[in-house]
């Protein structure tokens, strides 16, 4: 059976269904999940867009919401579009870049897109995701002060460069082996593709 | 219970496995449906797109092909990656326009389709288009010359406008009074929605 890497973005609006149920889909399947955060911001510049698809097109933006809206319905998820959008994602990347695999990784996870796309908090703010930790009874200063180590900085700078590498140019994108499944609408086949059942 | 838009483009790659399935699927959910053939070279172009979004961004086009195969096989269509892509496909839109709500458009439809994305067939020949009629037992004559008059690409024109007054930004569109449902992946919730269902 091959790991599933799941590659997200934590200002990715289509991660936020994706993420919140990846790690449960992958357990009941026998799945083993990856933790693969990157940050789109040079992926999209790699290909020659400024900023968000989202904002670059405005009618395609528009759908998008009013599309998550029916999605996160869809899945039983409060959602509440952010006041701003994308919301700075780079501090609670450096967090999951710093602890990939710790057995509270899926929950900080969890309630970071949970904070951004249901609450309307700033994820982008130190203290939200201070806050954040200290939510799942965690202390908040060792973790932020590793994720803010020049090492966890250059293995994200590092990772987004093997997104890069691996053809990602969307999130979330499930990579199964050497094959993309990109958005929460391919999580189901890319699970059962490392199952072997595809 | 409201009628199903299905907003498309002959050259639209995910066009195809949705054109496959729409008829047959609206008439088991006892829904109406009304095909709405348009031209999303115009619709790019007022997006700011010289051209097909799969072209500008080379990686999501590999990726697009890729996906294909798999959607296609998991739909159990047979699929050809076309020799030359985008085809053009204004003699055979000008043929739907002409003829929206024939016996025969539906089967033309897929006819075109399975031309394009299974048999590499030039469906932007008007002798490929007349094969196709034929092979439908259609006569092809009058029917392309309907298909060729001013009042036919007018009508085009017009349906391609109202495609963008309607926020129509690529194909397949599932339109289900107002709202629109962009998307392959989002054809059974359109149809869901149609019914009065979600």
């Amino acid at each position: 059976m091959t790991p599933l890497q799941f590659w997200f973005e934590f200002a990715s609006t289509y991660s936020y269904p994706a993420a919140m149920r990846v790690e449960d889909a992958c357990r009941d399947a026998g799945v083993t999940l990856e933790w693969r955060c990157f940050l789109l911001g040079p992926v999209f510049a790699g290909l020659g867009m400024a900023q968000s698809p989202f904002l670059l097109n405005p009618v395609k933006g528009a759908y998008m919401w009013q599309d998550m809206a029916r999605i996160c319905a869809a899945q039983g998820l409060v959602f509440r579009k952010p006041s701003v959008f994308p919301r700075g994602s780079l501090i609670a990347a450096r967090v999951v870049i710093a602890h990939p695999s710790e057995p509270w990784t899926g929950a900080f996870v969890r309630a970071t897109y949970r904070a951004n796309f249901a609450e309307d908090r700033d994820i982008g703010a130190p203290e939200t995701i201070a806050a954040l930790l200290e939510e799942l009874d965690l202390a908040p200063a060792p973790i932020l002060a590793a994720a803010q180590t020049s090492q966890a900085k250059a293995k994200l700078r590092a990772q987004t460069e093997d997104a890069r590498a691996l053809g990602v140019f969307g999130a979330p994108t499930a990579m199964v082996g050497s094959e993309p499944f990109w958005g929460n609408d391919r999580l189901d086949m890319a699970i059962a593709s490392a199952r072997g059942t595809v």
